[in-house]
């Protein structure tokens, strides 16, 4: 059964996301990737959250008593709202202030005045209408155009525009931009091209990319692409990308033809979809673990593949775009994320500068959910990271109805009395993506239709109360239980969508390898999980977890749900940092060289910690209570 | 008439001259590219010249009375001698010490214990036995690598090297030789081969292209290769040149192709003679005009054919020797020099890094002789350059018997009763190069065969005294008159040699520019001739002019002989110290920033300096005595 969304648009980035009726704002904010500050918990007390709501009818979403406590009257009066309390009523646009935005964000977004904030981008465009040289002044071409551009400078020059140069300017007129990419000068423009400035930020995942198309000049984003990586025909994981190398002569070049590809195929998209010119995107900042990092490089990662597990690099490659045959300008920059080991690659770099958690002074533990699960734990100002094979069941692989978080995908799932679901884009369900996988598997359990070994029970098995139409969603076949999510006369496909009890295996292993990651960082450094004073949780495995329900499943460690926070898509987060500041690029080189590097594989207490955490929760270990 | 030379060999460099009885061991040390000091003018009273007799006969080189008073009795015996005293009088094996060499020569040439002497190339080759990998030390390749070799270091790493890295390390059993230049990691190298590092220092003259092959390690000569510049086919001046590259549309790619066709057969030559593998030449240095220079990286010179003669640069270029197809390693660098602007150019900046111009405080004038003959004063710590057009006769071109000063050429005429030459290589004269050119032409003034105005006279008109040997070598022919060098009996192709008034017309055209072009610069600085404390003479045009000849023929303003030094080929040594030091480079670049260019096409006076220039002498302006 399906709930009708409402339309809502976040102003000034224009993201529209659909959300059901009783979202809090701080979570339909949240699906549309822009994460809401909350440093109360969301409990509506510091107020440090609010959103204003400038178009939608008076009843789509109504002050709340902690709305009229934490604001004057004045400003709720002007459609004010408190965003971790106030809930979707019907269709909206609400502004977000930049000043409300968890604050890894707030520096590279901007102000609805469109004023760029703290942007500091390698590269920079300079229109200039030089005077034509004369027995005066017969400067060089170079110094002529040096002189014009200073303080910014290039130096040395290379030989491809020392040859273009004394054609283009003459040609031209001596007028024209300068494009200068990290002190190279890389193309003199026709007119004045200096608005026509642009990145991408690429998160290569093992199972998903997603790439952001970013207008350097503003730090907004004009559209965000996302694929399947195509390796996953080669293998769902690391190792099997990894074996394929070792063992085919040509199986690098071509796991890395086909990573190109996609990547080339999301450019090929947000240029068309943004209506610009692709020779204007000047640099492209990739973020992945190392094994995509080195294959995507053509850098050959069979030394990752056994032990000591030895990575290429862990400082910053130096890539042209034609080094990789990337389509955006050939003489654009590649930044590749520096590594902090064989199995913490540049995608964790990239969410501990999207988090700030290198300069965190708290314990703090940051876990990125992907089909490799990275988890940083921040304690007395020094961080240390490790990663786990979780598998790709929350990017909905490996999942018998599973789906990637896009249209169609039931990413909400609530059992009260009946089965509600949410799906993405208000359709029919097509499938079930990783959010709306651990909805179910929380619920079950909540309600006594799952066992904590996380086998389903037979009808004849669950409790009393359990309501009816739920229990007729148990289907017993040779000899399991399956549960039915929607009938095939709800669906897109016209074929009934199925949680079956292997799918369920499935989240236990991943949910079980990440947990224990936790697990055994906190141990090493002696802390509890009452220790840790947030938990910043990060990935592109849907577009909201449901925080009660991603502690219910034992994922996450029983703590109260006001110290967890999302952060997103880290990963492409810390990428379009890199891309808006040089500074950042720099701390990326600091951080792999000071993060401690944990190998899980040759910890003899992994293995323990991660069957014990293969077993849910016996009850939800909660103990505030959830919003949302 | 030829006399016999004797064969002087020079330690530690293993230099080999021929040389005529009588000549001073410093012309003879000059010959083999080494310029040794003669603070006091060469007079036999400083001492800072000596050298040491190492082999040769008790009568093949005596010391003379300032020999014995400069020296003790002991050293004397050992075989010292001052070289501005003592001559050839048969074969011998000298030793230069260090301590005796010019000093921008000192400090890039070597004891003859073999210790380097102030080496600091960008080159550095650190042989490497890394202990492999293990589960206590999972460091990247690239760090592992880092570690030791510090504290050189190389950073960003081109993705072409993090590509071979993990292969090559793990091939090589982690042993091997990393080859870093200039902080880029090119290459890791079998073994230990710290040994086998090389440059190759070139000067692009307009006309003749001389190549260095250096030892890194030692800062010695491996070899001298020199070449015709191939696009002399194309015309004799840089405007021959220019004019190509504008009129015609592969004009520029075609001269780029041949001139960098020459610079490999050089390299071929210097890699098959030494005996050494190529891929162990990892720098070029090239030193050569403007328009050479363009030309060479492949950038159109058109801008540089007319007002306002705009070079495309002034700064360090940056280029790999695969931008230009040189035929070393192919990650090797190539280092082109800075220019000062549209006819003062990368050579003229390596002309004053060789006489350490940059650091002189005295008034000093540096004179460099080619096509283009580029001249700088030194005055109150300025320096002011400009260049003049002289064309090809002081490298044997536009002479009917005109030839480079190779195998076979006469470099020098002695008129003594009848005519004494000196042929390279002890052979048959084929020809006449610029030394001995100058030398004909300043002895036939002196003996009054050729009057002020150029014209040589008639056998009636010449003086009573003039040798009757001499009067019937003057040949009345077509209203004018040449003269008989060689007669057919005596020449390798049986063909009579002579030198025509043409020729003469020639010389006078060169000589009047290069002498023009310091009279303006002088006049500039409100000095006159006697001002100069130093001319410094520096040219590829022969192994060594006579400077009374110099300075008999107006090439050089009347000053005494002994503040006229040479310096050899100034452009390949200001190349080689900057394969050598990286220090040089640096200086190199503020060289280019710093000297003011005169642009003599815009100097009216130039015209008037010129006319006056061509005429010769009416008698030797030198007053003091000459040796050699």
């Amino acid at each position: 059964m399906k709930r009708l969304e409402h339309k809502i648009t976040f102003e000034p980035t224009g993201r529209q996301v659909y959300a059901l009726p009783g979202t809090i704002l701080l979570e339909a904010a949240a699906q549309a990737g822009l994460i809401v500050q909350t440093p109360c918990g969301g409990q509506g007390q510091c107020g440090k959250c609010r959103v204003k709501i400038v178009s939608g009818q008076a009843s789509a979403c109504p002050p709340t008593a902690n709305c009229r406590s934490a604001m004057s009257a004045a400003e709720v009066e002007q459609g004010y709202r408190l965003a971790c309390q106030a809930r979707v009523q019907g269709d909206l646009v609400v502004e977000v202030p930049v000043s409300s935005l968890f604050e890894s964000q707030q520096q590279i977004l901007v102000h609805a005045s469109g004023a760029p904030v703290e942007l500091s981008p390698v590269i920079s465009k300079h229109f200039v209408e030089l005077a034509a040289p004369s027995q005066a002044d017969a400067r060089s071409d170079v110094e002529r155009l040096r002189a014009a551009i200073q303080p910014v400078d290039f130096d040395p020059v290379g030989v491809r525009m020392l040859r273009l140069l004394p054609g283009v300017l003459r040609r031209q007129g001596f007028r024209g931009t300068a494009v200068i990419v990290d002190g190279d000068l890389i193309d003199f423009e026709t007119g004045d091209t200096t608005d026509k400035c642009y990145g991408v930020a690429v998160d290569i995942g093992t199972t998903t990319l997603v790439g952001t198309l970013v207008h350097l000049k503003t730090g907004l984003d004009l559209g965000v692409e996302a694929r399947i990586n195509p390796q996953t025909s080669y293998g769902d994981d690391v190792v099997s990308r990894i074996r394929k190398c070792r063992e085919e002569a040509k199986g690098l070049a071509q796991l890395q033809r086909v990573i190109i590809g996609a990547v080339n195929d999301i450019v090929d998209e947000l240029v068309r979809a943004a209506g610009i010119d692709r020779t204007h995107i000047y640099e492209i900042a990739m973020a992945g673990n190392t094994t995509m990092q080195q294959i995507l490089c053509g850098i050959d990662p069979s030394a990752l593949g056994e032990l000591p597990f030895v990575p290429a690099f862990t400082d910053v490659p130096q890539l042209n775009a034609s080094d990789l045959g990337l389509d955006i300008n050939p003489y654009g920059k590649v930044f590749i994320f520096p590594q902090i080991g064989g199995f913490v690659g540049g995608d964790t770099v990239a969410g501990i500068i999207a988090s700030r958690l290198d300069c965190e002074n708290e314990t703090v533990i940051f876990v990125d959910i992907g089909t490799n699960g990275e988890i940083v734990l921040a304690h007395q100002g020094q961080l240390i990271a490790t990663s786990v094979a979780a598998g790709p069941a929350f990017e909905g692989a490996r999942i018998s109805c599973g789906m990637r978080a896009v249209n169609g995908a039931i990413e909400k799932v609530v059992m009260n009395g009946d089965l509600a679901i949410n799906v993405i884009g208000n359709t029919r369900p097509a499938g079930l993506c990783g959010s709306g996988l651990i909805d179910a598997v929380a619920e079950l359990l909540r309600l006594g239709l799952l066992d904590p070994t996380g086998r389903l029970r037979t009808p004849a098995e669950i409790p009393a109360g359990a309501p009816p139409t739920l229990r007729k969603r148990l289907i017993k076949q040779n000899g399991h239980v399956d549960f039915l999510l929607a009938h095939k006369t709800e669906t897109v496909s016209g074929e009934s969508l199925i949680l079956t009890q292997r799918d369920i295996r499935e989240l236990q292993l991943a949910s079980g390898a990440i947990r224990a990651g936790i697990s055994i960082l906190l141990e090493m450094q002696a802390l509890r999980s009452a220790d840790l004073k947030r938990v910043l949780l990060a990935g592109a495995f849907g577009n909201f977890i449901r925080r009660n329900h991603a502690r219910r499943i034992g994922l996450l460690p029983p703590i109260p749900c006001d110290r967890i926070r999302f952060i997103g898509n880290a990963s492409s987060l810390g990428a379009k940092r890199a891309l808006l500041s040089k500074a950042e690029k720099l701390s990326a080189a600091k951080i792999a060289r000071t993060v401690r590097h944990v190998d899980l594989s040759l910890a003899p207490e992994f293995q323990a910690a991660f069957s014990a955490a293969m077993l849910f929760p016996e009850n939800d270990p909660g103990l505030s209570v959830e919003v949302g």
